[in-house]
């Protein structure tokens, strides 16, 4: 037998706790803000909207690990531990000496990470008393992890999907379904905001501002009904940490430790996910580990973005939140990967990145294409839009190590699968994908709108 | 912590052998005939269209146990072993005393079972010099795994895909297309099987019939040209006995054995691989497991069909072989499970069938939603279509249980997952599906045909 190939824990060595590294930040984001009164917001207050326990996590900024509720242990048990895979494949086909790593978020049923975050939520939802659940999603991998949440914990499902998305990729929408959730296209004339959106332009085909502003809407006018999200907020990525938690066990068992981590960047949820656990021991122990977030060029918030207050939504009902920021009402181009068309970046990601523990880049669409194609055809793996980004940082960081002649050992998040963005390979096959950059002056147009609220 | 949810081999614990049922069985089945001479064929006739190992294989009935080469085992690590799952979920929706386990070959990248023997193929083709395979799919799960096992062994390949499985699920094509294969719907204009296929009806919507028949003529005129087959064969069960041999250890972990063992069946290639290794030891140590094929009501060869030699493919070019059939121009309903959609039973399954060692049920096309809705509802994987036989099968056998107030362990090979069928969903949802069943006329007047050819 030759090498291993992959590591796995047994469900009895998967964890049983949430990182939170809120309660380890050298310095702490500053609070989120009333979208009316500006003035720093409680749990409580957040707690109209998401469940309390959310609510509460969001804030936490003292204890470092936080229990999973063991109900939400047994439907990780679904499909967790997720495999860490070493590419030797890319390796060879590269030529490079380093050493990469990913753990495979794409093995579990409903697609990617997000699953992970949608029964904690769901869970909470379902202890407090609530019904429904309403949230928004891009490429619909949030949306139908949330609709298997809902339904598996008993609620209803209401899910706003970014309309280019759903048009781009119509086989989310059916497996929402099929999972009993509601499913309409951002903006609709179902909620005030939408109508808004639509009036002043009727062809408006959504991001993740405006579908979060529907169904911000639809949870503050229905009873028993709260707004769950799938990325940007702190309990969010908390969730995730059980990612790089069992990479951490992981890596341990194939004898290594990551000298770089990588992982694509819509809000933060798989970034913070895989990189907090490791950023524990930058923070703590002194490690001197690199982490690298993904983004598109034509959506730049970390590598281009303002550091400034802004609302998480487009419609602007969100509580004002401190983040690097194209503004809320920047227009992403209409690239496939619909996860990561989002202006802003989660408040944590945001203090990290002004204090230097991490770093963005931005990579244009068609060379996340060729990462993914070539990811694909090596490692027999057909990798989600999103997550072809952190291929692309990936091959771009291993062919560094060639040229300068070093090992490396390099940890990426592949989030999750394309099988259902299928049309956008195609499209790549064909040679109608095209790269969409931005120029400054359009992002300086965005981000000064800003000042003129907060 | 609650029960465990999945049993999990490491790497080290994946079997190094497959399993050749050939050497055990107490009848062996007829030999295969030559289509011309209607003489028994040996190894080396075969050797001409396959590759010269698996025509080998084919025929080989003393060697029951047969050593996995090391590359194809180094392949099989980026995906096995496949979970062995309880299925708590289902039994408590169904509420059944049942033990219900199912086999998770979904979890791999390809999508099902299929690659497992597509590994083996393409690399004894390489081993043997061959540069080209051409090869038939239906729903697309063959055509899949053989595109990304030819890639990865660096052989070209070529792939008819059944036209109505083409038009219903396209993002199979392009997945194929991703792994490099060139991809054409059958019946094709490209081959002379094809443009007669046309000529009597310009409307044909194909079959996996009528692909074999397009692949065989691909492969045999061109050189260095290779036709691999995605089931029917014996090697092709031999290859996939990697699955019930792996789900024999692992209910050894659960500490059961399965009473029952289930599994779609369209030419037995998933059937065989779950289902062998747990008749050897029906066969040998008089173990008393019932075995279920689960085919569509819309194409029964196993519980309609006749015991007779027949073509495996529609033009009538593949040795005949001994095989429960409906007649090789038989023309299967347009159902979902494209690989269902085939006429004959494997040699192996088809003498196991004679010897009273195995049943099979027939299914309507609505109950097998019906099952994968709850399945998808309940354990969060949405299944192929095909494997949604394997389902209702099993939540028949289980509300049996429940009836007569006994328990059993039920095991059932899910044998890929639905994410490329989700139009069939939509439909299933939006109440647009139909049942297709057959008149014994009908059938009488395919099997009556075959009498005048041997």
């Amino acid at each position: 037998m030759t090498k291993q190939k992959k590591f796995i824990l047994q469900e009895s060595e998967i964890p049983t706790q949430w990182y939170n590294i809120l309660a380890d930040l050298p310095n702490k984001p500053l609070p989120p803000l009333h979208p009316g009164t500006k003035e720093p917001i409680g749990w409580e207050a957040l707690a109209q909207i998401f469940p309390t326990e959310c609510a509460k996590q969001e804030l936490n900024t003292t204890d470092q690990w936080i229990d999973i509720p063991e109900e939400v242990l047994d439907k990780y048990k679904f499909y967790r531990s997720t495999p860490l895979v070493r590419a030797y494949e890319l390796e060879k086909a590269i030529d490079t000496p380093a050493h990469i790593y990913f753990k495979n978020e794409s093995t579990n049923p409903l697609g990617s990470h997000k699953i992970n975050s949608a029964l904690a939520q769901c869970y909470y939802c379902k202890q407090e008393g609530t019904t429904n659940v309403t949230t928004e999603t891009g490429a619909g991998q949030w949306g139908a992890a949330l609709a298997y949440a809902a339904k598996t914990f008993g609620l209803e499902a209401a899910v706003y999907q970014v309309k280019i998305s759903m048009q781009q990729k119509p086989y989310r929408s059916s497996i929402m379904r099929t999972f009993g959730a509601a499913v309409t296209g951002s903006p609709s004339m179902s909620t005030r905001a939408g109508k808004d959106l639509l009036t002043i332009d009727p062809t408006h085909s959504g991001s993740l501002g405006t579908a979060i502003s529907e169904a911000l809407e639809l949870a503050s006018t229905t009873p028993h009904c709260k707004y769950v999200l799938g990325s940007v907020l702190n309990h969010v990525s908390l969730h995730q940490t059980i990612i790089g938690l069992e990479a951490e066990k992981q890596m341990a068992q194939a004898g290594e430790y990551p000298d770089t981590v990588i992982a694509c960047f819509g809000g933060g949820s798989n970034f913070g996910g895989i990189a907090f656990p490791f950023l524990r021991h930058r923070i703590l122990d002194g490690r001197n580990t690199e982490f690298i977030a993904a983004e598109p060029e034509s959506c730049p918030k970390l590598t281009r973005g303002k550091f400034q207050y802004d609302f998480g939504d487009e419609a602007g009902y969100t509580p004002l939140l401190p983040m690097f920021t194209l503004g809320h009402q920047f227009k992403p181009a209409n690239i496939h990967a619909g996860g990561l068309r989002y202006h802003g970046a989660g408040m944590i990601v945001s203090q990290l990145l002004k204090d230097g523990l991490m770093r963005g880049v931005d990579i244009p669409q068609i060379e996340t294409f060729q990462a993914g194609m070539l990811f694909a055809q090596t490692e027999g793996i057909i990798p989600a839009p999103e997550s072809c980004h952190a291929i692309a940082a990936t091959i771009r960081e291993a062919k560094k190590c060639k040229e300068e002649g070093r090992g490396k050992v390099i940890l990426f998040n592949l989030s999750g699968h394309g099988l259902i963005d299928m049309s956008a390979y195609d499209q790549f096959i064909n040679g109608d994908l095209q790269n969409y950059s931005i120029s400054d002056q359009e992002i300086t147009d965005n981000v000064n709108q800003l000042e003129q609220i907060i």
